[in-house]
């Protein structure tokens, strides 16, 4: 199988969707390849269809977005260990990837300046110009006052650090597609930023390092920003 | 069965954990009954060592705590339908019920001065004294400005409005244990106060609509303040 990989110059792979993808694919025990992907490289994978990446291809097979991937490989390997552990983990890991979306949200508020600086020059404008159109002012403008809002970011970790109360993982006992959801969330602003938005001290530090070290440190191997 | 349920004046059922474990006896296709319980006579349940409810009997058991009591129920009748749709959907729970109590704690700092309008004389004193101590102030502080809070706490219901793009319900076609856990914690203020938290074309309101029909309407048949 082949995963194209959104990369940054030398080769930094920080896409959080692509990071669920790597993670879902080395849980199943699924060897794979990925392709370095820069922005701007996008248009031109497979069928020339996809405005995103993840892509993964297997055989004639081409498929996009993280959870569809994952529920592609859920169905497609269903003797391999379970990314949903049954219909309601799968279901719930819906709500999951919905939390996500509201952390990346605010992850990229403080860190999309960050982002630009570490593209391959030939991206830089294309990124530029489409973050700066969402956000609708610079990007410098974006991430200003930072500071004054790590303390709401980690306000919205507190679902996450109550369940650490009770388990180690969100597949609880070991880690599923909820951790590896919620592990790329966060492995984004670790590759591209050197502002740390957890703190030392937190559970979801150490939670985050125990999913650093899953599939002979998978995560790991990616350096920090 | 017998549920501990925590009472209002008019017999106003409130508790967002009571309404859990409501919902999930009748998802459970359980017969049970409800003491109306005052917060002052919580400590004269069962053994006497209970502090909060629910408190459920079950025979010679005396089960607190919500989600202990939907563990309890979905082991001890394990033939009838599941609660958590599987062992991820269970771990799921977990960082679910931390969602809704982040959710809870920014609903609180807008109703709880409702609540105390609520209560049976006897336990507004009670429920003053406790409250100001946790906040350090006095309630009518507490919720002072609370129009200004309500356009964040919309926005922490972005997770719920994603997911609802895809399913109708967090256990996905039909509803579980997970929905039971926000439904109670949206049930709470549509109870107690006339402060209207949803906005009306929200699809969490069409969701949370959905919930109160569920098991014959059980929500439902409990007015809103």
């Amino acid at each position: 199988m082949l995963l194209y990989d959104l990369a940054g110059a030398d080769d930094r792979r920080f896409s959080p969707y692509c990071w669920r993808v790597k993670l879902a694919l080395a849980h199943k025990g699924l060897p794979f390849e990925t392709v370095a992907t820069g922005f701007t490289q996008i248009a031109a994978i497979g069928d020339g269809s996809h405005r995103t990446v993840p892509v993964l291809i297997d055989g004639e097979r081409q498929i996009r977005e993280s959870f569809v991937i994952a529920e592609y490989l859920e169905d497609r390997f269903a003797d391999r260990p379970s990314l949903f552990g049954g219909p309601g983990g799968r279901a719930a890991a819906r709500l999951i990837d919905g939390y996500a979306t509201s952390l990346l949200v605010q992850i990229g508020r403080m860190v999309t300046l960050d982002i630009e600086g570490i593209l391959r020059p030939e991206d830089r404008s294309y990124f530029r110009t489409t973050r700066e159109k969402r956000f609708g002012k610079p990007l410098e403008e974006v991430v200003a006052g930072r500071e004054d809002r790590l303390a709401g970011f980690r306000e919205t970790l507190l679902p996450l650090r109550l369940m650490l109360r009770h388990q180690p993982f969100v597949g609880g006992a070991g880690a599923n597609y909820a951790d590896h959801i919620l592990f790329g969330t966060l492995q984004w602003p670790r590759v591209v930023s050197s502002f740390r938005l957890i703190a030392e001290d937190d559970p979801v530090a150490a939670w985050f390092e125990r999913c650093l070290d899953l599939y002979d440190g998978l995560g790991r191997a990616q350096a920090a920003a």
